[in-house]
């Protein structure tokens, strides 16, 4: 058993955004050498969330306006200091991490399944940490 | 340290529908040997969930009928391809994976907690990926 | 690679209460010996959850009021059981865990990053159950 782990960046380009990240995800499992176990990934950040869900662009833009609207509230606390606390709360309600199946090195997806980055409250790049944590290939 | 992997199919009738697994998992975790660690469940779909709470069937109506009203909205652009985007946005936010402990072979669950499979978008059949991460029993 | 569990209890004042328990379950951590993994925290209950975001006094407060809104509704059939169906439903929203990457025997956590215990049906005494899994620091 191992325990691998890398980092990837992500870069949005609006405020709301949701990215689809699933091939740096499954090259850095590939450099992990890891056949068998888990993959973790970790947002560093409070205003970004991990989603795993179909690429289809309209979906993405649908998931974009869903969170727009079901987070905005017009007189939060928190906005007298930094106007994104609906952002906070759509990450805290969707979550800090994302985990996967890995089967035959691979990530063991469904055939619609795509890791979706959500920013939340961009443009800015961030930071995720992914890890690993399995068997890798015996030696023969 | 040991992985284990095994699927289990579940058949829902309904188009929304909240579903007791936990004696299925219960039986993938006898299967794996594994006395001490951390069960994962993953779907590999996009318009299902999985939920840890109480498996009162007053409840698990309710919990349908809030997953239809949050997310219902007219006008969803993957509705013109697919009449589901409520549903993939409900998976979204819900998560693709529960994670579980385990202790004694068992899995370590409060008075109240049972395995809940919500479907979204039935009646379908979906295979939901269970793996184990943990210890063996240590030979005497 | 090794398993440790350990066990937080969180005490709440009012009904819907977010409390930072970031030392606690550092200490844990430090308690298990593992340098680099994987942290899971559990819920044992299914009327509270456990969010990662910011600690700031006003953000959390917004927590608890989005939280009491979203998941309000005049009619759930549960609530003529016991009166709390909606924290029922936010908790299996949001979640029975969390899971935190591991490095250098800390939390990687990011700078504004903080482990919240998220009361839904207080006031009361919870029980987490924290385990780890991972590379504990090798022999020189």
């Amino acid at each position: 058993m191992d325990v691998y782990s890398s980092r990837i960046q992500v870069k949005s380009e609006r405020r709301v955004e949701v990215k689809d990240v699933t091939e740096e995800v499954q090259v850095k499992l590939g450099e992990s050498g890891i056949e068998d176990g888990v993959l973790f990934i970790f947002s560093l950040h409070t205003t970004n969330t991990l989603i795993l869900n179909e690429g289809e662009p309209g979906l993405m833009r649908d998931v974009e306006r869903w969170v727009e609207e079901a987070f905005a509230r017009p007189d939060y606390r928190h906005d007298r200091i930094d106007r994104n606390a609906a952002a906070h709360i759509a990450a805290s309600v969707a979550g800090n991490s994302l985990v996967l199946p890995v089967e035959g090195g691979k990530l063991a997806l469904g055939t619609w399944q795509r890791v979706l980055h959500l920013e939340l409250d961009g443009p800015r790049t961030r930071t995720l940490l992914v890890k690993v944590i399995g068997r890798k290939k015996e030696n023969k």
